[in-house]
């Protein structure tokens, strides 16, 4: 595949994935994260976490969607042809992320339409499923993202 | 309504609306969360974003929810009674956020149905919107939330 700062729409074919990570999810990092942006204690304070719903402290959501979307910049997402993007649907937070997990994006390509409207332009959907080391998917959700296509001269 | 230390899945009746904020986005706040979790030019280089897309240098969309889940996590959901979130949906990005913008955030009860497998808690869903300080709405979501319920002895 082009280096991200040569890929355009038609880069991105129905069915292709990808892997990517792992990337370290530490208390320090967790507790950082979470004071800033989501300081509940289960996030932010490991003796109330223990005796918390979850028995120990647990990564923001959020986090875990920071983190993810930092691979796909770095490794997915074009760097000149993203035109943004106008949403995500169904975010699912499956199990949740502790200190010393190893998260490891899949992306796969589910969607990719020319738009009708625009024709400098295709809507592109990825489904994202994160997991650990050991397997079980922590965090899903379907990304959708506006692309430039290759000119067309 | 309750304080967020005493506050219980009772405490959100379907049809409630609450407003949060405001809160500034900076331009060093936009590069600074970018360059961590969303390190595309548009939100991290002012003049690469200049003759981007939109004109200008835009934060990043994940940028925008931390800081309305700042609001959240501060006035709107309970301290001791979380039981955490199964996810959100229908993220939509529908303005971009610049520099100077300031974002608040409405907040109203669209569901909040006892769990039927667990009596100790129901499940609350809100819709959120964040506005900019002239009005337009910039982002929308549904949160779906896990609640204790107060103690039925």
């Amino acid at each position: 595949m082009a280096d991200t700062d040569e890929r355009y729409f038609e880069d991105y074919p129905v069915g292709a994935t990808f892997e990517y990570g792992p990337v370290l999810m530490d208390e320090p990092a967790i507790v950082e994260f979470a004071r800033r942006y989501d300081p509940q204690p289960i996030h932010t304070d490991p003796q109330w976490a223990r005796s918390g719903p979850f028995g120990g402290l647990i990564a923001s959501g959020w986090h875990t969607i920071a983190v993810t979307m930092r691979l796909l910049v770095d490794h997915y997402l074009p760097v000149n042809a993203s035109l943004g993007s106008p949403g995500v649907d169904e975010v699912r937070w499956l199990r949740p992320v502790r200190p010393g997990d190893e998260l490891s994006a899949r992306v796969t390509v589910v969607e990719a339409r020319p738009s009708q409207s625009k024709p400098d332009r295709g809507l592109l959907r990825s489904r994202i499923e994160v997991r650990t080391a050991d397997g079980p998917v922590v965090m899903s959700l379907i990304a959708v993202n506006l692309i430039r296509r290759r000119s067309q001269d």
